[in-house]
């Protein structure tokens, strides 16, 4: 049933092309504008306030990406999440870095804070540093960091009406309805510059056309990982190869791979 | 005779390196510049007030490209294009997304208005959209968006005392002597992030020996970008075949594949 | 010996994962964090003063890369300067452009003032601009630049207390114990943009976990790039084997390649 839900939501991406306002790091704008446009949707990097409220009112999502924040580009975010709330567009959260500097952490909870429509996706460090104290459950007696990412996002979820991605060796989805996990991905994958950068942006693909959950995009990028990594002697050729993958990706090509529990 | 022409600018290019000043958006800076090595210019992607002046002294041509444009950078691209009209040196501006903001369309026309020796390279859309209602000679009677196009590259030609290159399935290079149609390209080209905007650094690189009409860039682009793509199986391996291809590219493959009209 | 030393550098790089922040151009933030993932550290881009003071007090280096710099940025490249000093951390200089603007040469010269661990990494005519008249002991005497190079590097080694590497078609390293060259290195290279920022990042990586001179990152860069342009048709392919090469790349290789004088 999971794999009849991604093929659909694939197939509306390919078919709609939505546009997705992307305010994101100086490091992956061109990865993930080209993952974006590889997987069939419209990228648009963006990020004046002079031209937001019409970027967000014939866009299908936005995407706030913190990897390179500063005091400049913060209220820029928390503008384009305003006019996001307008327009009844739903907001991915990527909280790079979150519990690395108190500026990130605090900046991201304000971007989660402010969103109606919201999905937060990050590694397990950034998941549990977003929800802070209060998402801790078992505090130092989780058995490891994946159990704490995922009480940490389930307090997520309850906190801001959100769905939640951890991605890792396991990419969790943690929504209102329970948790979903997928085993797809290769270790070569973190050795390429915002690969997590790249899954966030394809969240916002995935959520212009309804997908709300995070799920689709997840197990696409993680299955395309996978085969590009297979045929890749490094990350440099992982880099391409994913973006080829994507390109050429295929509803056998998920029902094959997609390792989903 | 055109054929010529391109291969004589092309031996400029490779002999005189000239030097390109960028001031272009976040996401293609690093294709752009490595088109411009690429092909055998020197590209510089330089934005600061501060040193635009004798930056703009020793280069060959500016590129202005408006991708990511805010109220930071639009200050700073109006002072380039006032360096390099004190210095004679031709402007190539690239409208990226003209016509989808207010702050886009009128910072484009303010640079076109202002550069004396100017080069403007868009899709149809952003053409049509910088022309405005006064490019527009048959209104929605127009039989297709290259013809609405056209006629509105015509209009900025007589308005800007121009060039236009209009990027598309055909390109259409417009200038006060006529029309010029490529057919050259491929159906994958649009998949990566930024290729107009490569078009327009290599204009730029052309400009900067004398080439003003934008023919030269346009037809070894497209040459390029269709033996890159016969050669991909994705818009991944398309961005490295065709740096290799721009690398390689000479004479022979010119006249092979060149589809003039 | 060096060689020796070179590859227990390697192996600390790789067990120790050091974080390196950059506060870089535009242009390479995506390649050179690349590079550093490949070679085994820990990159991160940042800028902010508001979390740099954080930052710097866990990272193992900081690397200043001017290659896109205005007055926004010139201030937090200070500041974080300040913050490297305060946690006794070295700093590599990326002085790119010095001599090409007044702006460049001057921001150069208060970075490689102010920081009290650095390593400055160079092309001939940066490190000879960044030295400036008091570094030309033979003036237009010279017989080539990169006589007037290192010249000018034993002048800023003095002056600055650093180590200097100049990159060119032989590398330079010059420091306090005298001079060593690398003939690594392939003529294709300079055709990818950024190839000296690589270095300067993959320096960073080696300072921090106690290799102060740059040669480490000299001679791997070289010996990688080397066989990466064997691989490679054009400086596409050599930008993506160039990672591959970086993440495969073992002391077996190294010992075989080394070109050290």
């Amino acid at each position: 049933m999971n794999t009849q839900t991604i093929i659909q939501a694939l197939q509306a991406v390919r078919e709609q092309k939505p546009l997705v306002v992307n305010l994101t790091n100086y490091v992956v704008m061109n990865n993930t504008a080209n993952a974006l446009l590889a997987i069939g949707a419209s990228p648009i990097m963006a990020h004046s306030r002079e031209e937001m409220t019409e970027m967000m009112s014939f866009a299908g999502a936005l995407v706030i990406n913190i990897g390179t924040l500063d005091n400049v580009w913060t209220p820029r975010m928390a503008f384009a999440v305003k006019q996001a709330n307008l327009n009844n567009k739903p907001v991915v959260l990527d909280p790079v870095g979150c519990g690395a500097s108190r500026l990130r952490t605090e900046t991201s909870r304000q971007i989660a804070k402010a969103a109606n429509k919201l999905i937060v996706r990050g590694n397990a460090s950034e998941i549990i540093a977003l929800a802070g104290e209060k998402g801790q459950n078992k505090g130092v007696d989780a058995l490891d960091s994946s159990e704490a990412a995922v009480d940490a996002a389930r307090y997520l979820v309850g906190e801001y009406q959100c769905c939640v991605v951890i991605s890792g060796e396991v990419d969790f989805v943690v929504t209102n309805e329970g948790l979903v996990q997928l085993r797809n991905g290769h270790a070569m994958m973190p050795y390429v510059t915002g690969m997590g950068c790249t899954l966030s942006a394809l969240t916002g693909a995935f959520a212009a056309v309804g997908e709300e959950t995070g799920l689709a995009a997840a197990a696409i990028l993680g299955v395309v990982g996978e085969i590009a990594a297979e045929q890749s002697k490094g990350p440099g050729s992982l880099q391409l190869n994913l973006l080829d993958a994507l390109y050429q990706f295929d509803e056998e090509t998920l029902v094959q791979r997609l390792k989903l529990v």
